[in-house]
């Protein structure tokens, strides 16, 4: 089965544009949030060194698909599912609902990467001890 | 040929992150405000009153695929082009590059709505006068 | 006793910029987030409607002092205390602190408007249900 | 006389909040791009090189009062002036207008200092080849 991670969000005034609802843009960093929210309950975090070397989660591709608008003070439930796992990536998907309602779906790959400032990013192998974590 | 739109935009300092490149939300910031740069090149706004309704342009979709990083003071160049135009909606594809390099790949569908304050969203045929000034 | 409000709120990633810190700008968000969640507490919104009017409290003025940096998963206390209470408007202090230590001072002006779509604003008294729930 | 720097900014829509105008905190991301710019126009950067040390700007404190709305599609007039000049720090002032209105007056002071990474900020002398360039 694969690992999932649920949480709440309270939408913020500055999440809404003049439209009066949640600027589309916000559901990127709420599912960046989630993510680095279920990466430190496998107890790590997004942002940790292993091995004496910084590492890091960049993102190959993200997506969101937009079903119906959220609005001040609603507080979203958020879904995060493993949809696959790579040798060195790591492909989550985001369900969004207010109320058992549809609001969104996202997807973002992420890479698992040695982040060392002022060297390129090197991708690397999972690390083990996240890796034994996540199934799907 | 597909209609085409250039522009220039200027990384700010608040764009980066802790990473030291521009946060990947921010990419979809750029994308609006082409695309809304686009509309005005056309003579028309995303946010207009046509035959006294309120129209606007609502995301269905959005996405982005990441090649490289961009970092603070870099001018990267953007390049929207239409990919599809519907009754209703427009996709468009969006090309950064910085140098002639590749940054990312993104792409948004929009669909033309009446979107009267307080009213649910409406999807109307794209009117006449923006229609007829995009090809693919 | 003037009226006091505490949380806390845990750093984002989106919340840094490329020095490694919290954005100095993100104070002006945590701030106007507590207050919007000390006026729930008071059980009225920031956005909410009293006599069938629109009432919202836009910003007069806001600062803030900055003394040490915030880090990504920093967890920060937070303290709203009501410095003013004008017959039309508020005057809040935060304290930001982090397991004790000073990290920021701020200060925000509200005026109490009635905010009708399409009107100008127009400052109010604050209304009684609200007032008399706030001392200084 | 005071040195001074002036600029345009178009507002985006992701600058705008659900009032239907640009989110307050927004004025704080335009005072410091103003202030890059500016540096930029002296030959210099907020974050720049000088003698193998890593310079960068700091803020102490920032404020803005806040006296008309600005509206998506607007394009504001800025105003810097330097109006301290002090050893380690600059005080900058700015003030927004549209077509000749007041919009905003902000304040920013910043302090110069070493900031390598993973070491705590270090206050130094601003550089002759910036101050030299600034009067008051």
């Amino acid at each position: 089965m694969p690992t999932e991670y649920r949480t709440k969000r309270k939408i913020e005034f500055s999440d809404t544009d003049m439209a009066g609802i949640v600027h589309f843009t916000r559901f990127f960093i709420y599912m960046e949030s989630v993510e680095h929210e279920f990466l430190r309950s496998l107890g790590t975090s997004v942002s940790t060194t292993i091995d004496g070397k910084e590492i890091g989660w960049p993102r190959l591709t993200a997506s969101c698909e937009y079903l119906s608008p959220l609005k001040f003070e609603d507080e979203v439930d958020i879904l995060l599912s493993v949809k696959k796992k790579g040798t060195k990536s790591i492909t989550y998907q985001f369900h969004f609902t207010l109320e058992g309602c549809d609001i969104a779906r996202g997807e973002v790959t992420t890479v698992c990467c040695i982040t060392n400032l002022g060297d390129k990013l090197q991708p690397i192998s999972i690390p083990d001890i996240i890796s034994n974590k996540i199934s799907i």
